[in-house]
């Protein structure tokens, strides 16, 4: 049977892209707005940029493997020109930038929104997925990675993790400075950068036996997994590291830059780890990245510092630091820790039960006013049975069921019924708003 | 200049496509508060699908103006699938109730995002704009139609527009009883629709010398420029149809159920226009389109029952009825009639000016203090002097000032400073947050 056949019998959303069902979407913009109100509190504003970019704002930003796998890439058949779905939020925000030279510097935005990405789908791993951003722009101080460092540490207890994470921290002048100048390693670079990666995973023996069969020296390999091995507090750690490498230039400034972060933030969540490398090409100095100690599943925040990309597209040198949240990931991690639910079935308080077709006018003046006072409101529209009506509440979990028959509509009341505390009330209409809030409230 | 290096010299967003900035974006998302707020209130419930599709979930259900020419398709390189952006939310909503059979009906959704239309760009019209639609999915009745009214109503009013607008309420089985039945126009039908539609824009003379050219007997433009002609409250002119035409069958259950839903609503500010005839090809019932009286900028919300839609992807019958607000319409007319500025620059309400480098460490907890206390705060972090941080303060319109210097460092105190009421406050660390938030709310 073809694809389009398929389609047909049984229409999906395409290979790797999702549906949000109205249960994870109250989950989702729930959490999106915890997300939102922190980057707020800090300052930070919003912005948007288009899906859609001309394929060479993308191109030659991102790496190899982004660029030539990654990339929605299309030709319009009308124009012949090439677009791309963006990639991520950060290289849109560069163009951005230099497109809007006006803007007042430090521009500190925020910019929560979809991404596409040609990936082969698998478990946690999606075609389309929301980042949300916190970047500073015009800063080249330690003092702005800092706020990035705070903002992503109350983001992430925002949504419920309290305790449970790290923020792993590193910086690509200490990789560039131990790495390749002290060790000469600049030819075979990539291939070590992948291997010490890995250590979170394979372990420290895992590492070396990595390093071996790339070939390098044993002597080489023995100071790499030391210097990764090097375990402690942040400030002590980079001592470490200082009284070994400390004469190159490019570890000195990571050091006393780093040191300088660790001194600003709260470091009870913060560990410096040498094996932390982030794939992206355009990082230039101190990285970061969130882990959670459970579920293992990888990076739920990222980021760091780009001082070179926003040059490429303004001309001149600006400088900037961010980071990104992976929503999906907190999403399906608080998920299976049972920090979240998808209980919510529907935003509805409170649903008019119709007893008498005959006094439907009335009930939809009941729910006018109850909407009025600001209660999420629904009216039975399927003119069904009032068995059927409450039946229909229950499955979706709504908590008030407000009663209207010929003799609410005679009198002019209704009966609110608590579906939680089973608490009965029969009020005035002008009342029933005040009522249905307080029963809500309790 | 080819277009390469133009976009090489000064990046831009895609032609037709926009960026926007935090004055705007603030704006916009205020708004968008607002409208989902309504829709909440009325229990709708908010989903998502996928800014991507399948080709041929899009393909067939718009006509052919949006098939051929509008709707952005594309094939993908490596798997050769056709894929399209979406063209309107209404589409991927019915392919979404038919991959999700499990959904309980009545279905309210709502749906706030962005779609995409191949469009010539010009002013007011993008290639990328905002939805935001509601509907409901599973009933058959005018109840359901009304609520959309309402709702439709509600949300223009949410917004700003107490009045001045009017919604136009027609029905598909009028136009096909009257037009195609009675006045016997099948065969020219779509030319008909098209000359009608436009009584608005020229009048009804002009409507006239259109029917002429289209080559119809003199009487039937008379019958036409009659019946478009006629005038008033939507119960008498629904009586005026129903005595000329209320023998058609077609006629009369639109005539019943239009005046359903008009005895339900709040109908001071809807009239029955036997001229609204809606582009789309999947209505099947009563349509409604919402204009303002100026500025004249044709419809900012349209909707109308299509109950034929989601069958071609489920298989049976599934009624629905919704409306959709077109957003930025009602930004660009609000801002030209002075209902909406662009005049807030940034969501942070204070900023700490550190007057002495030595304590920044001390201006970072004030700054971490405020925040807690629920006040948006940024810090300095260009390292400027106290001038420069107060100008960049002002030219944000940062309303407060907390000034943090070695006296402040030294008694564990900030002075707040209120640049709308002048108001200076000196107060202990501890009840800054307290202090500014008063102050801000004063």
């Amino acid at each position: 049977m073809g694809c389009t056949e398929l389609a047909g019998a049984s229409p999906r959303p395409p290979r790797g892209f999702r549906d949000f069902p109205p249960d994870l979407m109250i989950l989702r913009k729930r959490l999106l707005s915890r997300v939102e109100s922190v980057f707020q509190r800090y300052g930070f504003d919003p912005i948007d940029t288009p899906a859609v970019e001309y394929w060479e704002t993308l191109a030659g930003k991102y790496g190899e493997e982004a660029e030539n796998r990654l990339i929605w890439r299309f030709t319009d058949k009308w124009s012949g020109r090439e677009y791309a779905l963006r990639y991520d939020l950060t290289v849109p925000m560069a163009r951005f930038v230099a497109t809007h030279r006006d803007i007042p510097m430090p521009f500190k935005r925020y910019h929560i929104g979809p991404v596409w990405r040609h990936e082969e789908p698998q478990k946690g791993r999606y075609r389309e997925f929301y980042q949300c951003d916190a970047d500073i722009v015009g800063s080249p101080h330690p003092e702005a990675d800092a706020e990035i460092v705070e903002l992503v540490i109350d983001v992430i207890r925002e949504l419920g993790f309290t305790s449970g994470f790290k923020v792993r921290l590193n910086d690509r002048r200490l990789l560039r400075g131990i790495f390749e100048d002290e060790l000469g390693l600049s030819n075979a670079i990539l291939p070590v950068y992948r291997a010490i990666d890995k250590l979170d995973k394979i372990g420290i023996d895992g590492v070396r036996s990595e390093l071996q069969k790339i070939g390098l020296q044993e002597s080489t390999v023995d100071k790499i997994v030391e210097i990764i091995s090097i375990q402690g507090d942040p400030g002590k750690l980079l001592g470490e590291v200082s009284k070994r490498y400390g004469d190159n230039h490019l570890v000195r400034d990571a050091i006393k830059y780093l040191e300088r972060i660790i001194g600003l933030v709260d470091s009870s969540s913060v560990v410096v780890d040498l094996s932390l490398v982030r794939g992206l090409d355009y990082y230039t100095g101190p990285i970061l990245e969130v882990v959670l100690d459970k579920p293992r599943i990888g990076s739920v925040a990222g980021g760091g510092r780009y001082d070179g990309l926003i040059g490429i597209f303004a001309g001149t040198q600006i400088p900037a630091t961010g980071a990104s949240i992976g929503i999906e990931r907190i999403i399906d991690a608080g998920l299976e820790l049972g920090l979240y639910t998808l209980k919510q079935k529907t935003v509805t308080e409170a649903i008019v039960i119709v007893l008498d077709k005959e006094v439907y006018n009335y009930a939809w003046k009941v729910a006018k006013v109850l909407r009025k006072g600001g209660v999420k409101t629904r009216i039975d529209l399927s003119m069904s049975s009032p068995g059927v009506q409450r039946r229909k509440a229950q499955k979706l979990g709504i908590r008030l069921l407000v009663y209207v028959g010929a003799k609410e509509a005679e009198m002019g009341t209704v009966t609110i019924y608590d579906s939680i505390s089973r608490e009965r009330r029969e009020v005035k209409l002008g009342e029933a708003g005040k009522a249905a809030r307080e029963m809500l409230s309790s």
